[in-house]
């Protein structure tokens, strides 16, 4: 089984434990990109990914792809060159203290790269699965281009197309994400965290109802967290299906970084569905794989299938395994 | 708006994380002291913040500058001389295992000034506030003659005068700490965590009353704290005003680093004060940069005006900004 | 008063934080090892402790030697020799993600040594106490043998002699440890965490009861962990005597690092008993010594008596001293 | 004495000691920037150092105001706004292997101003000299713009003027920069490192002295390094003056840090001048400057007119001071 | 081009800086081996580079397998089981004071692998060149017949064959390496640091010349290191062919780390061959990729070939590239 | 055999690597002394070394007394009380910017400590030799005292003494020192580093043939340091007897830590009389001792007599030992 996600990797830079910004004097430099999450979280689960994106020929291009390469992610195809690469700041919260992101991403070489330089008939060659989130789209109207010839190229050779909205509201309106998204839709048959008719109607149920129907989708999931603090969140999921809906245990996690967790949601519904479990478990096990991603540093989900499983049949977390 | 601290700023030595005084061979080493964390404070607030102190004429005294100029403190009137800089040794505490505190500050460059040396009528030229702590005339003698002249000279200007009483056993006993402040307190305006007569009587709001009384105090604030475990504070605050009585909400913290906690609170209600805050937002504000400092490593409270505001109005706490 | 113990030192990797093995470029190395902990204890008390184990003659053996030294262990009797220093890998748990032990011990020094090269009236001389754990004979048939030799050389000299069997199931089967330990149990006086008759029944009680009939122990413990999250843990413990039954306060942790928990426990026990506490003492002693080790990294437990009374009295734990 | 800088602070992000990019994962973070250089140089000499730039108004912004901030340097009038701070990457070379660097400072807050955001009558207020290096002008056809704006207003206040030309092939081509700079030294006062006429003739000496005639210039200083190896330079400077050449003696240095090294010297070189050293002990002065600035990590030379008089007065360096 | 490696690799423990193996509470812990790091020269220069070994299936085997996947080496045919990684400390030396290193090898996946486990013609398919060190037989003689089987396999299918000696006393005697190999070198076509009538003759030139005749060698190499102490070290190349001998210019290096420098010798001699470099200019290639080597952290070359190149070519390195 | 030492250790406090005074934010905190480094370097050579001084009953105290112990220094008649732990800062030195020390260990336990605290038969039992250096008797009249009456009680049992005169001037005048150490000398019968003479004569061989004769010395050793750079010495020895002199090797040195190797030099002076060497090989041990001891971080020579013998008897240093 092979799985394609394209998007935007960047160095993320956060001081170390709970510094602030204003007394970093070193930082931590992991690569991280909520497709890139996905791709290692999926390989780390023994599926093939490829990751598809527009990196600089320059070092920091090639760690990049190294970071992604080490957790065993297929990067052959990604496009080199353009200007820079896109980096993000990140301070971790702590209790009261809100965690905070810096974006500094404009520019960067996806984000310049051309519509034509994306040869979809190619870069999917053997896939079963595509995956991308809003975010990519949102980069530019090159990029949504390239987003929107990608899902076409998708449906056309029967591969499955999944999309986490993930709205940003620095980089678009919501107005523009819904036109853009509006038309990548029909070729997507899973969603996650659906926000489009948010400010018509505030019951999840009847948004993930109208998206499967207006768009067609196969199932729509919604993930729920809340923070009590800034380390410890509640986190559960529904998975709405055209059989019904499922709900997911809720976790209340301590948090060790945040960071990432949609993201190991994501690549843990696309490994239950590309085993075929049934939607509650498919749901249990994506939950599960989002609260053991809190647990770990960095954007990267570095658990196992078993260690998933575990946690989402009940086992209860936090055991020393000698 | 200006305000003059005056105090002693030392080295803090302590274990990096949760190491044990016997664990460590490595030390982290910022400066602090509990008027230095006030100045520190109020410049991130805005306010022109400078500190009084004397500081060793070697390396190790510039460090200590460099550390409040860093974060906006004026630093132009410090007077250099004087044997050494006072080292405080900290230990973490984590669940059961309570915090240690090792003070090596005898013979600090501040602890052997003069009186004279201090010439209040120039230090305190263009302050709207002057703010020390109990602790500085605990130092010597001389410091206790130095606060005295300080208070006089600012209450002589029309400058406003708040001390934290702050009580340190190791440093004086209750009687002589009673003798000495008594003579400070009548040029006070507002008075932080009085203790003066604890024996006498438990009752908080009987002790605020009797001393804004006796003292002719414009206010006093105690913060009260309740440690269920080294890192898990309960943390609130009283504003005993001549209008009645404003309490504070209480925080549930967790806690990254509780030294400077009360520190932070005076910033704050300083802030409060000098913006014309009225008492219950006074006391919420106040309160609320207390509780953020506890989610901050080192001594300084580095939150900004918005994010305690963001808290103290009821807002919670941590979210990721992005 | 003088501890002899018995086992094996290992180099304990782990690393940096809540990192994952996959994650880690670096490391921590303490040395640690069951019996070292409860010695490394013991001298933290002030009582003289003595550790016999093997260890090759190479700068890593020098150096595990070293770091009991270091905490006042006498390692004077230590043998030299054998091929290599046993190492254990140690990934931290956090929250719902439990923690992980690799054991990389086989062909240890110690496990390759001959029984014969254990002169026990000798290794014993001056010994008011020996313990040693389960895990020791489980290396080797050799130290198997050693052990029993050692066992009943302390019975001829009067010495007491105390075991943790601490079951490995890694080790050796449940069959193969009750025949190897029920050798030595009948030279034992004080057994910590019985697995005995497991199977037979579940009741912590009888099985106590039963061990302590069958092999004449005069003192059986057991402490009881609920592990909540990988961080959150409540502990507590039971003292079977002739006289009864004695349970001592339940603690709430959040944990630091949990290995040597039991090793603190039972150093706390041995401590109390040549201290002559009552039982009911005795045992609230040796769980807030093991609560306190919760607090503390790595796998000695670096408390003091003072600060384990103080706990175990009642006072709350987690106050700044100052 | 006051000195105002005008440039770019940027972020520097360099792998902990000699590790690749492609090894990186963490990374110092120091701010650092040819005009800052010399500012926080001139700070720790006790001369009044004031910086202007414009930064984001976001808490990267203020890391880097504060430390400037931390080293003496007043940084009131610096504007705030813009998108983003510019970053460069480094990797310090070793033995045969070069240092290298990743710009990323296109679209940064300075390089977007405006030449109107710079009211040179204001900010120019009390200076006694003022300084740019030839990237400032580089960055935009606005900072262009500001810059001689700032050139015509300081001759017009009888400020001394002097540039560090440094050229920089990646920023600009040579023929735009001799356009642009060739505008601007008509006002300026004294030059360090001129490339102008090189490819008519490789003579320094002959350079200089064109330009001092061309320009009208009070002195040229031309820095010379050779690089045995990435760890092994040799480093001296010519001073060019109507009067004649003074040449420094030459200093084999082991290179703990280089960059900075052509800003320590301008630095040495500006004080000198404001002291009124002739030029042989000015050129002394400036090259012992930024030989010091090599032994010490991170763009700043904190070194003190005491240290850099020592080793340009003939002492040998090295020796331990106790 | 494809090159398959084959042989050991280990964690590497070493102390950070100069840190003595007594002084070391924390350990670096980089995957290392000779064949590991010639496979990772090798992909750096963009040749298809597989790495053929056994791994324990736990955690420490997929972190050691990440490290090859990072820097791009194929690891697909890898084989998982055993009992145990091999780890090998290293202490840097300094000046006078030489390196140490301690292996702890013995029992590990690799070295306990059946000869029938590797199955040589699916593992060489597509392979255009076979290489192995000589301490791949010495490890067992399961290995040894693994080796005779890899290099006769590749004999048959046409692929190139090379073979870096690397005489290791600890694991062998040099009768039993001169048996082993001897059976061995009949099918290698490149042969480095041969030792094998070092007894007999200690003439290079002839020792290199009765291999090459008695082996039907088309080639030999031999590097030559003097260190003058642990830091600085002066190293050149000699490589004798049919058609003479050649000799590389000798670099005196200033050490960052000089383990693996004879593995970066042989790849850049591979690289060279398969590109079709002259005698010459191999070894000038091959000499220049070690001399860059021993700038760079870890036993792995992280040098391009652009960089070897210019060294190569006669560049002066250690120059800053802005 | 065993040598007891008597001075004082206090906490050093150096910035990681290079970095100066002013940039630090963390400490590295070994403990160090002149005779507690002579005693660790004693204890790595097989000998029984005791120290003797007075320490803080706190856990400062405490992981000053590990340290030790650590290392194998026998500790258990230390003095415990007290006020303080002395410190030193120490700012290492690079090319030509030379190291800095700040000395803050006025009123330490030590220097506090009265004479009458040290009871010499005691503390003398068992001794075969006595080592202090000029340091102790300078650290007050009590000091001095104490001094006297540990080499009088020395001299009487027929304990041989050594001093290493290690005169301070930031402790005491010429005279003072001539005046103490003059009433101590005649009780000595070796002597290292001699000034006693200096202004009068400049002849080292003359100096210490006055002094052997004034002082009945039964031997002097002189080192001689030439500092080409912070980084690089030259260093020898020559060691004056009865029957002549001798003169060491000199040794080119790159410098990693250079604070302690006189008392490397001491140890190694003392082990090489107490096993006998003549004079010629005890001066050439000593002083590879020494140069051995610029090799490794921290004050302690953590340097073996094998090591050391090796570079002793003419081998080249700085070999990888595989």
């Amino acid at each position: 089984m092979k799985v394609v996600t394209f998007g935007e990797i960047m160095m993320r830079l956060n001081p170390v434990g709970y510094g602030r910004f204003l007394q970093a004097d070193a930082w931590e430099g992991p690569y991280a990109g909520s497709e890139a999450n996905v791709a290692v979280s999926l390989a780390q689960f023994g599926i093939t990914a490829e990751y598809i994106t527009k990196l600089p020929a320059n070092e920091l291009g090639d760690a990049a792809l190294n970071s992604l390469r080490r957790f065993g992610v297929t990067v052959d195809r990604v496009l080199r060159g353009g200007a820079r690469l896109g980096v993000y700041f990140l301070e971790k919260g702590a209790a009261q203290r809100g965690g905070k992101v810096i974006y500094d991403r404009a520019g960067s070489a996806i984000a310049t790269a051309e519509r034509e330089e994306f040869d979809w008939d190619a870069l999917l060659a053997g896939a079963d699965w595509f995956h991308l989130s809003g975010i990519t789209p949102a980069l530019s109207p090159a990029l949504a281009g390239a987003a929107l010839d990608a899902v076409k190229a998708a449906k056309a050779k029967g591969i499955t197309v999944s999309i986490d909205l993930n709205y940003r509201s620095k980089l678009w309106s919501l107005d523009k994400a819904r036109e853009v998204l509006g038309e990548i839709l029909p070729y997507v048959d899973y969603c996650k965290d659906p926000f489009f008719y948010e400010d018509g109607s505030q019951d999840l149920a009847e948004i993930a109802a109208r998206m499967m129907r207006d768009f067609s989708l196969r199932g729509v999931a919604v993930t729920m967290r809340t923070a009590h603090s800034a380390n410890d969140h509640t986190f559960g999921a529904r998975y709405y299906t055209p059989d019904g809906v499922f709900e997911s245990r809720g976790y209340d996690m301590h948090v060790v970084d945040r960071v990432g967790g949609g993201d190991a949601f994501m690549a843990g519904w696309i490994y239950a569905l590309l085993e075929g479990y049934d939607a509650g478990r498919a749901v249990e096990f994506a939950t599960a794989a989002a609260c053991l991603k809190h647990t770990i540093e960095g954007d990267f989900n570095l658990a196992s299938v078993a260690e998933i499983s575990t946690l989402a049949e009940g086992g209860r977390g936090g055991r020393v395994q000698r």
